[in-house]
């Protein structure tokens, strides 16, 4: 049954390098692909929150997709964030998506409008799949409240799975409390359930859990991956345990300040590019002190 | 003093008609924003909240506002929203309105992340002129966090009007809370401060208010604009006060259910288009009841 869920395993939330101008960095950002996935990542959910995409155009995040692919990074392995505010461009990202053989992407609901009812929000996501037409599509929901500021409700996670089975198999819930992810796993058999915080993984695992789409992997991906594939075995319990322990102190350590800035400055560090630093406005790097104070630490 | 801000006058927070296909009917737009301005608006604020904008593509963005300036409404009457979530397309839509000669613009904070420092709000709208760079920009600030969640701070403000002297001369307010409104006033002399919320704008213009950007003027632009004109002239008194209730009776009227949806269905009345009524996912029609008992109210 487990083993049916789809996506299932450890996603990174890659961050996006940045070159002067601020733009994606394609070299940069594929060879980063690359070592997350000899690391262990069963994939990369690229184009993410932690991917700052919601900073970068249309344009912008399609080209930084096909680098990926073009790159060699196989399709299957890629599961682009292609939700957007506005129902046309969430359309053409995703048919994009599918024009180069990426099938599973993760859908923010359109986060400007707030208050927005279940009927609005099931239409969204209703319309977006009737426009794209592609029986290929896989959705996973992205639940991220902090930031979209539109929970998406089991009601309309109900219609949705009702009126389109096999397309939405999958929900990233990033609003961090392992009861919501518990909840879901119970409420809806077969719905792959992703932890949007590192240390959740292994708790939510052993409850039926899918995996997760997370942060801190950027840096501890061999970690996480290693607590995927043995959460289960007794005679690994005690380097499960460690693993587990690294990936909730790399966590920590990364939570001190601005989380994404922080995997940033770690990132410039383990690959001796001081460019891994930079940010897109609204988002800025840490101030020297900062970045001086974490790596100390 | 007052005279000299920029921009000053009562500007209709447009709807967006759509066709069957929920894109925007540009021949339906061009003929509501002749007609509101021929009620008296000194111009049209299109593609905001109220013009459900964020739900609509770059493309469809840059389409609307050309058909706009084609069907000769004059660039100086056009006050188009140009703010997104993405830098590069807030950019692009900017210079997309200097290039037809709209050169005022509304600008929405960048929207998804929250909790965004002052220093990185500054960063992104500084950025954004100077890659704009054409000295002729205006930019109206839109402070509406119940919607943006991104709260446009006084210290921001105040360095970006220091950093860039006669770029940042007006804000749109539609905080609700004529406090705030007041205090902008107080604390920013030169500064065009625009209600977002219409009967606001008869107290707000007592105190050194440049105006008014809204919605219901979809329906009340004369009274309105009657406001506007005379809220000053002691002679008229009388007959503001007449307008100025009618204005907060339509608005009233108009709140009992959903906003938007309410004001396209009066407009569908009003111009016997029920195509009016359309609206993109994720905002919604109201319902056959609702727009009944709306329109026997």
């Amino acid at each position: 049954m487990i083993a049916d869920l789809h996506p299932r395993g450890v996603f990174c939330a890659a961050l996006t390098p940045l070159t002067s101008d601020l733009a994606p960095d394609h070299a940069q950002f594929t060879a980063h692909c690359r070592r997350l996935l000899e690391e262990g990542c069963n994939g990369i959910a690229l184009l993410g929150t932690t991917g700052e995409a919601n900073s970068f155009s249309t344009a912008e995040r399609q080209a930084l997709l096909e680098a990926a692919v073009s790159a060699g990074i196989a399709p299957e392995r890629l599961l682009p964030g292609t939700g957007v505010a506005a129902l046309t461009e969430t359309v053409a990202l995703t048919r994009h998506a599918l024009s180069l053989g990426v099938t599973t992407v993760v859908m923010l609901p359109p986060f400007y409008y707030k208050g927005v009812t279940d009927d609005g929000l099931f239409a969204a996501y209703a319309e977006v799949v009737e426009r794209v037409a592609d029986p290929r599509l896989r959705v996973v929901l992205y639940h991220i409240p902090q930031f979209s500021a539109v929970p998406i409700t089991f009601p309309v996670i109900e219609r949705l799975r009702a009126r389109y089975p096999g397309t939405f198999t999958g929900i990233k819930d990033s609003a961090g409390d392992l009861a919501h992810m518990e909840a879901l796993v119970e409420r809806f058999p077969g719905l792959a359930v992703l932890a949007g915080a590192d240390p959740l993984m292994l708790p939510l695992l052993r409850k039926g859990g899918a995996g997760c789409i997370t942060a801190t992997s950027n840096l501890v991906a061999a970690d996480l991956a290693f607590v995927f594939r043995h959460f289960d075995d007794p005679g690994q319990a005690a380097e499960v345990e460690a693993a587990q322990a690294r990936v909730v102190a790399a966590r920590n350590r990364a939570s001190r300040f601005a989380q994404m800035a922080s995997l940033k400055v770690l990132l410039a560090q383990r690959t001796g590019d001081e460019g891994w630093r930079r940010m897109r406005p609204p988002l800025l790097p840490l101030s020297a002190e900062e970045a001086s104070a974490l790596l100390q630490a």
